[in-house]
């Protein structure tokens, strides 16, 4: 077992990433305030890792919660039947929530404890990559609505962070590969070296290599984490993570949550952004090109779907957390390794590359 | 115009206190941050002061929501309105929300600012003395669930405050009673001199006299600044602000929300309290007298509903917010102006004050 912290004055907490830490219930009662917690799961991964999560915590007479499975879940209704849950069964203000699952059930584990009796701890035990990478680290919480994604939440740090990578094991290709977006991500905004080792790891990543694994794991928490400690509350670079995000959020949007999986939509994002960036002179045909075979062999959509008008993409776009007094704001590269946050395009610019990016050029 | 500052580091804020101050956007504009402002009331308040409050706020094109009147709509459904009309109208990050009404508009609008895009400012301009002299100031934001009162929520301060004791003249007797419940009990758990002071201008503030208001709001308000800035997040002291409110919540709960006001609740609470204080040997019958006699004269309720059962009242108390390890805690008062938290009371002598005090002794 490797541990990061991310430091963050009083809120720090540990980042702990190896294998079987699910059933490891020491990493998790040191950070226990109360005599009770309540595991928050959903359909699917409940059954496979909540008996062996909830056998070390008996005397904390664990609750737990299952979520429906899916983005389209991840709504204030779904959440008010956590709080219920937690009402009916008299959890105090002193309970620590654990969020074991993905992004959806660590996003709104996450928001739950925030608003729950005012804020109660939370712990986050995520088992998709995505969320081992991203979404379980930083404190952002919250659900979506149908005219945006992530509109309503908080900044709600957790108490830790268990990464377990052997939970990888039971998770869907295609999941897997939406996890491997965010893991690129962090090469392309910051670390082109990173890239390079992608590059040469992504058959041994696809193959679920557990100490291939650990390593962009840990590298990617790593970057989440110096990011995190010098902006918490996105008032700056923070928005840098948001790479792809913002052309994302519209595909997730437009075509109703849960079609495409997030990381899909983060990788055709991307792929835009980089095209955008291109178009602005920043990067250059084989740079765009790259990063196209490097989500091709990790089985990332590479277009965006076709039925998204580019117009109804900005339209979503404008519905954007980074959108300033009307203006829409993107996370552009100037270079793979280097992005900047910028409103400095033409909409003509940004039309085209949406054209672009959704027909098969 | 008289004002408080709340010391809470950067998190400071005035509370200005004075007539016709409904109209004054100049003490709103120094706080705007971006160029919006959305105005969220009620449908009883909107009609009389929107339009004078946004009449010089122009510039910041106002978005006014009107919310249904009561307790009853105090919930996560009728938050979500407010998300939608935000996001309708494609208000960001750095839109600054309005709360103009009572405590209900109040604590919904502090909470949809805590969460819409994981935080916007807003500023509280509160028009029943209840949300005068308390509700308005110190940050506590949330919405009730059908099995507890303010069960989901958010500490969330806001830029300022800004009362205008003119808006009392529109305000039903029944709602300036209620307020007036909550001036007592700044009396009752910190301050005997403002006993004394009340018992000698009760009638004056049910006259509605403004200097007579002025001087109660303000020196509530200047209570209430000193407990908040002490303590926050209510980790010890703040929790005295509660005497009276977990057998109100109780009553609120187990009646329905809406049926008797927050503030009849609290005042037949408070009675509760003291009844329960006197069994302890704490209060003397006289003590307990002259706040029942008090509570009267402000024309509240002293006895609680004859339907709520002793027994489905302490299920009702076990759902609060200062519940430990199954323990219910109260408020009780050692003297008539010095009050305690304390979970030392047998259950039998709080059933005991239970059903004495719902029927006619």
């Amino acid at each position: 077992m490797k541990t990061l912290e991310l430091d963050l004055g009083e809120r720090s907490y540990p980042i702990h990433i190896g294998t079987d830490l699910v059933a490891r219930a020491d990493l998790i009662t040191p950070h226990l305030k109360g005599s009770r917690v309540a595991v928050v799961s959903n359909e699917t991964v409940a059954p496979l890792y909540m008996d062996k999560l909830t056998a070390g915590l008996g005397r904390y007479r664990p609750l737990s919660i299952a979520l429906p499975d899916g983005e389209q879940y991840k709504t204030l209704e779904v959440l008010e039947r956590i709080f219920s849950a937690l009402l009916a069964a008299h959890c105090d203000r002193r309970t620590t929530l654990i969020a074991l699952g993905g992004g959806v059930v660590g996003d709104m584990v996450g928001f739950a404890a925030a608003c729950y009796q005012r804020g109660v701890p939370f712990i986050q035990v995520p088992t998709t990559l995505l969320a081992q990478v991203d979404s379980s680290v930083g404190g952002k919480t919250g659900v979506n609505h149908p005219l945006g994604k992530n509109m309503i939440g908080a900044f709600h740090q957790p108490q830790c962070v268990i990464i377990d990578t052997e939970t990888l094991n039971t998770l869907p290709d295609r999941e897997l590969s939406a996890g491997i977006a965010e893991v690129i991500k962090y090469g392309l905004i910051r670390d082109e070296a990173f890239i390079v080792w992608l590059e040469e790891n992504m058959e041994a990543l696809l193959g679920r290599d557990q100490e291939v694994l650990a390593t962009a794991i840990y590298r990617s928490c790593e970057h989440k984490a110096q990011v995190v400690s010098a902006d918490e509350k996105e008032t700056g670079t923070r928005a840098l993570l948001n790479f792809g995000h913002t052309f994302g959020h519209a595909i997730e949007t437009g075509l109703g949550y849960g079609k495409w999986i997030h990381g899909e939509a983060v990788a055709a994002g991307m792929i835009m952004a980089a095209s955008l960036s291109q178009r602005k002179g920043w990067l250059n045909e084989p740079d765009v090109a790259r990063i196209e075979s490097l989500s091709a062999r990790a089985r990332l959509p590479v277009r965006a779907p076709v039925e998204l008008e580019p117009s109804r993409l900005i339209e979503l776009m404008a519905v954007d957390k980074k959108v300033q007094d009307g203006q829409i704001r993107l996370v552009l590269l100037k270079a793979i390794g280097h992005a900047v946050l910028t409103d400095d395009f033409d909409i003509e610019l940004l039309t085209h590359t949406l054209q672009a990016c959704r027909s098969e050029r």
